[in-house]
């Protein structure tokens, strides 16, 4: 391909050619395309914004993975391209060591507001927030708001769409200024004569309460201030959504099993080995479920067809009690449904089991009467099925809020959990009808 | 409670007294715990602004159920207060009866916007868009900007951060005017003479691009054309953040089975048939894959314990299978993968399969080893995983990319194709390796 001819040639202006006309996902692809050492080589050739911008892009993990790889000066050009929230995030991945090699060739006053960065949580407005804000003091004046705007030191895309913040001598915001009265205001008049008082957010303010503000109000962005008092940075709208999102996918990933964010061009060992840990650990569950099965192989091997339907009974129940597992996590996600309301959403779910139960009980249990033309086969299969049902869906609705409740994330625990008790509940209902009915069933 | 008594008594000031300070979740989370039909009355009794936020807070089949059930007059009062975006997606739901008694009773401007919007899939630009757009003439001149600023007619946070747009007077953009150049600029000046040429979007650009826009650019919004170049409407960078987390969490419902973003508050009937459609053509798939047991009652018959390690087998095929799933899924949200990558996407999954099959078959082949004191009973089960964990995650993660090649969603697709397959592969290695070694097993 031309961008490993562009590599090897160590062609820096061509490799930029090839890949800045691309959108940057395409981009992306293109240098995960190349072996894993390669694609620092070719970040560290690129321009600094170029490759600021793929960083940027990238998954926070393999963004951590590509600067690493990277000598520290390069690593640190590259890095002061990106807005202060994502040089935290990466920065705050990297090996100590690394991190400080990188921090010190960095501008002192960005390293340092990195450094500050790092120390919240990511899921936090602290750790959300960019630290640069678009700041003036109680004695400032409107003329001097537009002569900032106007000497581009301000710029409404990259502040995010920032209003100017007032400070009082302690740096805690006293007042926010709007472009309306900016404009309608002489310019000799002071800021504090047309403020309002600001909406301040607390930086260890978790993600959904930010969603809620955001929700209710139409701001962009809100500044965030430590308990003191004093302004840190702003957190925009925008961060908070692509936050949002990221955890959205995050978690639809845990549910099957998927950690760390996997991208295929990540080492194959990784990626097996955390692969690997959520499948053995599924292994002893499966084998406490099949421990059921072995206590009743006198029934199974009295009725070898019931071993026919074991599977099935086992992976339906399993399917509708995932359905109910869904909508928790949409709801809890949503904050339509919160931990104490267990016993309301088992209510509802079990209205559902009931009625799904029956119509599914009915249908496998016909299919086994016919297959294997023994309606009591079809009773005892049927009659399993639907009770098991009724038990996954209030076990599937149920457990992600008691999960969430005693501070497990339900994302990782519901699904392995579920399919367990509802493993051994259905093959102890097959097998024990069956028990109780054998004389009917030979 | 208060807010029945409140809402028994038509009280409207006081059911706004209880919701109004609680975060738009906490009260919609109220609102849904009264009756159906109590919900739309509630709505009507509170003052339109805040019944649209409710609206608004609510996801979409939820917010067309609250309209669909108040009285056209009060539905057109609420629906009014809401953006032109969230206008046409509630009113594009609606039967057309009861759309049109709403559009009439709006104020004509805005009945036209929305039967404009509405035309537009949702997951385009024209869907995402909002029709109020901030624009200006050829002849228009900076000071008129900052009167119209001035005037309260613009507002940074209604307008998601727009600037000012130049038409020309076929209505086509010509021109973007910056913030920067409006404060330093002497107010007599045309607009003409400080604009800089708009990026423009097409109205049926889609969402994927729309993503990749505002990734590689600082804006907040973006001018909407239509094809003979006439503006339509502005997107916003956080609509088209909005539209991708709904996207996300939907599609993880749909791959568990759950069809119309289903909440708890929807009616049972519709709760318990949707599910049932996805949970009965599950019950097909099933039967098909049993059949292969079924194929094998005499092996099974001689070989009661294979009954044991059915189950296992195929569940930790499915489990592993929809890892590779996940994965898949994820680098097509991210545009990592496309459909054409399917070779070098399979090619990463069987090194993973290889891997973890052998050790998991490994592992499964001692467990059943030890547990029914037979080697050779260790080696078909073990081999069985082995291979099939290959076969599973091949399947798994080329699956979602072949779905989205011949246009089928792969969220609702993939995982009931994979296990059926992986369930019949898997049924069918445990048995016909178990026929072949017979005489070693009894």
């Amino acid at each position: 391909m031309k961008l490993q001819q562009a590599l090897s040639e160590r062609d820096g202006a061509e490799l930029a050619n090839l890949l800045d006309p691309l959108p940057l996902s395409d981009a992306l692809r293109e240098l995960l395309n190349l072996p894993v050492e390669q694609r620092s080589v070719a970040l560290s050739l690129l321009p600094p914004e170029l490759a600021a911008e793929l960083v940027e892009e990238a998954p926070n993990a393999l963004a951590v993975d590509l600067v690493e790889r990277m000598g520290s000066e390069q690593a640190a050009e590259v890095i002061e391209e990106l807005d202060s929230d994502v040089q935290a995030d990466v920065i705050g991945e990297l090996e100590d060591a690394d991190a400080e090699a990188i921090l010190t060739r960095m501008d002192p006053e960005d390293a340092a507001d990195v450094r500050r960065l790092v120390e919240y949580e990511d899921d936090v407005a602290g750790g959300l927030m960019v630290a640069e804000a678009f700041t003036f003091s109680e004695t400032d004046t409107v003329g001097r708001v537009l002569r900032r705007f106007a000497n581009e030191e301000y710029d409404l895309e990259r502040y995010r769409g920032q209003h100017p913040y007032v400070l009082n001598s302690n740096g805690t915001p006293i007042g926010v200024v709007s472009l309306r009265s900016l404009v309608s205001t002489r310019r000799s008049a002071r800021l504090t004569d047309i403020m309002v008082p600001p909406i301040t957010v607390q930086a260890n303010m978790p993600l959904e309460k930010l969603e809620d503000l955001f929700d209710e109000n139409p701001f962009l962005g809100l500044p965030v201030v430590e308990a003191d008092g004093h302004l840190v940075g702003v957190v925009s709208r925008s961060a908070v959504d692509e936050a949002l999102l990221k955890r959205a996918e995050s978690s639809s990933l845990k549910r099957q099993g998927v950690f760390g964010d996997e991208l295929r061009s990540m080492p194959l060992p990784l990626r097996a080995r955390r692969r690997l840990q959520w499948l053995s650990a599924n292994i002893v569950l499966n084998v406490i479920a099949a421990s059921v099965i072995a206590a009743y192989e006198q029934t199974l091997a009295a009725v070898i067809a019931l071993a026919v339907f074991l599977p099935m009974v086992s992976d339906m129940s399993g399917c509708s009690g995932n359905q109910a597992v869904a909508v928790s996590m949409r709801e809890l996600s949503l904050g339509l449904a919160r931990p104490i309301d267990a016993m309301r959403v088992w209510f509802k779910e079990v209205s559902v089991g009931v009625i799904n139960g029956f119509v599914l009980g009915l249908l496998i249990g016909v299919v086994a009467w016919m297959w294997k033309g023994n309606p009591f086969l079809g009773l005892v299969i049927g009659g399993a099925l639907g009770l098991n049902t009724i038990i996954a869906v209030s076990i599937g609705g149920v457990l992600p809020l008691l999960l969430k409740r005693i501070g497990q994330d339900p994302a990782v625990a519901s699904g392995p959990l579920l399919t367990t008790i509802t493993d051994m509940a259905g093959f102890f209902l097959v097998l024990s009808l069956a028990t109780a009915m054998m004389p009917l069933l030979i």
